[in-house]
């Protein structure tokens, strides 16, 4: 791996503090960075190198796994600097491209951090482009972009027509952090690796596949972003229909970035497209009130810090989605997430077909349950298979069982989803980003439904804090035997 | 359920004690004795009533799961009757008769418990006979058979030709305990109540099965009938080709007993026979030396009470199957049992095929593994999935996992085979019961190898107590990387 130089905008802001810096930090523990990498923080405030690392010592101590590492630290604060300017003020992008030709110590190679409102993409790349900042003469350029990927298909597309005049795709790391977490990566391995698998992974055995995100925090601090965006923009255009893909797709030819990601944008393009008169019949959208979690009162989302009045953005969303191709055609595939719900939880469940012939009776207590495999992505990463066995004692009746593996087992602590994401962009290996055809397919997916509810403003369901979301929502099933997999739900427990 | 007399013969025997009077007391306990139900135990020793009543006592107080219950016992006590005779003399049938003629109390459905030497089954269904015992005018008359039913394919011929002078085959309840147990039972439910494991229940992604049931203990006091049967007459031939059956069988059409036993016996009906010329290829057999188990030095099989000094008994038996069916063309079965092993240990280990593609690497540490089913039988029931997951950390390695489930969760203590068995009895149930046709085909497998082996008297390998049998008899598998699946091996392990 060459050495590159790290420019991060928007340094000083929270997600620097929280994922950027001490995703970098475990880098330098790991021996990782390599030799000659420098990192520029860069951000309005008038920081000095001293206060940089001060903050940098703050932000590490606050998230290192095993403790800040004094030599390591002093190791990571050596190739940090501090480079004050507005992004918003042409004066700055010359400034930094003369900080580069003036420092020979900067690595040609240059990773330029969004960690900016997305509104400003566009305009910050164009100036880098106007001051030569993407000239790749001296080493490679790169742009590692937050999402959201524009507001709607619409400002995608336009987005993208924009960053295209002035870098190439294989330029441009869309960022998924859910993609990094151990635990997506884990879905193409148990899938792969397992040939127990693959003969079972179709319509003929799936009954239908959830998969679901709640989250116990609220809107937070976030609303000014947040209330503009709602549930389905925020979580399902990205996250879910990421992990949908994942789900889904066929064996790739590689594990390469583009053979997977060929792979994918085939499972978005096969989605079958919801029409605008069965949003309602597809889709639920819901925003939480007042209620309680972990015991402590919490406030309705109208309630919360700059939400607007009469806002109706969804706080809790829900999709029916088909995938016509061969392998998937008539499973349905429920997509869910929530904030302020009973539980965090990130978990794909999949709900396998009754078998043909019932032979055995089930015990009084227990009703006869298909098989479900659930891959635990957070806060628990693990893999649990649930099977009908016979219960124990004369009488053949049978009972469910769980096959459990945590998958985090032995002492190897996990690593954060931002430092593999960082160190791929070292290595430019972009299998676990996203390339634009998919970013624009998962918006065809959304967009139809956003357009809906963007008409219907007048109204939208609730649900108290606490809860799994509205109870309204199972109408997206089928059969009256199926349900939401959740932890209130009985079919969760042993 | 009807009352029925039960009647032992040999019940002041080894099999009465330890297994057919606590499974009795324990269906007392469990109240599933019918009332009115009798037992009159038989046997040559001069044993008053008081006297089996201490014996019956302190047998139940040797093995009753939860403690001798007075209360219980006091019920149980009352069914017990002592008849004294010697089987071998023909004045024992007309007092046996006489006593049920003089003597309402007993009711007129009697089961016949051959707890004596198969030698005698023959002579004593004869006896019965001509005494009228075996009439049905006043209740049906049910004989539970012990193994082994004959000694070879054509003394078991000869002794099925005789019962079916005076009995129906669903008048014969062949045993084979085995067949009682959970875990075995479980193989069905495992099997047939899932959905996910039938599509990969054949040739296409299982590699190879093996089925091994090794024990701890030497021949003990049994020399007298070991040492002229030998581990392949006493565990393949019943036992574990009995497992084999309900592994490899298609669907019943039904769990009733002749749905089922149709189908076990298609299964061993489809066993390729072996050729005299291939018997070295497929079957090994060995005998243990002096070695040491559990720390403690033992003795060499020649060296144990009752066997001849020249003996090539084999202790040791392993054999290689194939089943000629749709399913299973071309999949070995491995079928291995020994005694003076390493562990006590029944499981069948079933090894799929490697994945089509191989995308990941494994870490150092491991090599890529296959997925394996381990079901175990006993001493624990378990069910276990070994699957490949990606390592953590950053690097895209994988690990093998094991998903696990323990059979006997929950605080329902294991019923022991013959209280399932004692019990299917009085209901007329003989599906975990052989019919003629199973035992015949079962026999028609080994009888081949039997005979070789009879010819071969001048030498038997051998292998120290308390190994998992000689290295050589991996001479079976086809390839370098297949091996014995036991607990020795690293596949074993986590």
């Amino acid at each position: 791996m060459e050495p590159c130089t790290y420019v991060i905008f928007g340094a000083t802001g929270n997600l620097s503090k929280i994922k950027l810096m001490p995703a970098l930090y475990h880098l330098e523990v790991a021996g990782l960075l390599p030799e000659g990498t420098k990192i520029i923080a860069s951000g309005r405030r008038a920081w000095t190198l001293e206060k940089l690392h001060q903050e940098a010592r703050a932000m590490i101590r606050a998230k290192a796994r095993n403790g800040l590492d004094e030599a390591v630290f002093a190791r990571f604060q050596a190739r940090l600097s501090y480079f004050q300017g507005d992004l918003s003020v042409a004066d700055m992008y010359p400034a930094l491209a003369a900080l580069f030709a003036s420092h020979s110590e900067y690595p040609g190679n240059v990773a330029f951090y969004m960690a900016i409102r997305p509104a400003d993409f566009g305009t910050v790349v164009e100036n880098l482009s106007t001051h030569q900042l993407l000239d790749e003469t001296h080493g490679w350029r790169r742009v590692i972009i937050e999402k959201p990927f524009g507001y709607d298909l619409e400002s995608a597309h336009a987005l993208q027509q924009r960053l295209m005049r002035y870098l190439r795709e294989e330029q441009i790391f869309r960022i998924d952090h859910y993609l990094g977490k151990g635990t997506v990566r884990n879905v193409q391995v148990f899938r792969f690796a397992n040939v127990m698998l693959e003969p079972l992974w179709n319509r003929n055995y799936i009954d239908h596949v959830q998969i679901t995100h709640s989250e116990n925090l609220g809107v937070g601090s976030r609303a000014d972003y947040y209330d503009g965006a709602g549930a389905m923009r925020d979580m399902i255009q990205s996250h879910l229909l990421q992990l949908l893909t994942l789900v889904a797709m066929e064996p790739p030819a590689s594990m390469e970035a583009e053979a997977l990601r060929n792979e994918k944008v085939k499972v978005l393009q096969s989605i079958r497209s919801i029409p605008s008169d069965a949003v309602h019949a597809q889709t639920y959208r819901a925003q939480y009130t007042s209620g309680r979690i972990q015991g402590e009162k919490t406030k309705a989302y109208l309630d919360e810090d700059n939400v607007p009045p009469c806002s109706v953005t969804e706080t809790y969303a829900a999709m029916k989605l088909y995938i016509d191709n061969w392998r998937w055609a008539g499973v349905p595939f429920y997509l869910r997430t929530g904030k302020r719900m009973a539980e965090n939880q990130s978990v794909v469940s999949i709900c396998f077909k009754a078998p043909p012939k019932q032979f055995f009776r089930t015990s009084q207590l227990q009703k006869m349950r298909p098989n479900w495999v659930l891959l635990g992505i957070q806060p628990c990463a693990y893999l649990k298979l649930e099977m009908t066995v016979k219960e124990p004692g004369m009488e053949m009746h049978t009972r469910q069982t769980t096959l459990d593996a945590n998958l985090r087992e032995g002492d190897v602590p996990a690593t954060d989803a931002y430092e593999d994401l960082l160190l791929d962009v070292i290595k430019g290996d972009q299998s676990l980003f996203l390339r634009y055809d998919e970013v624009e397919a998962a918006w065809r997916v959304v967009d139809p439904v956003l357009r809906v509810w963007a008409m219907e403003r007048d109204y939208i369901p609730t649900y108290p804090a606490g809860s799994w979301g509205p109870e309204e929502s199972r109408r997206l099933f089928e059969r009256e035997d199926q349900n939401w997999r959740d932890s209130m739900n009985p079919a969760t427990k042993n």
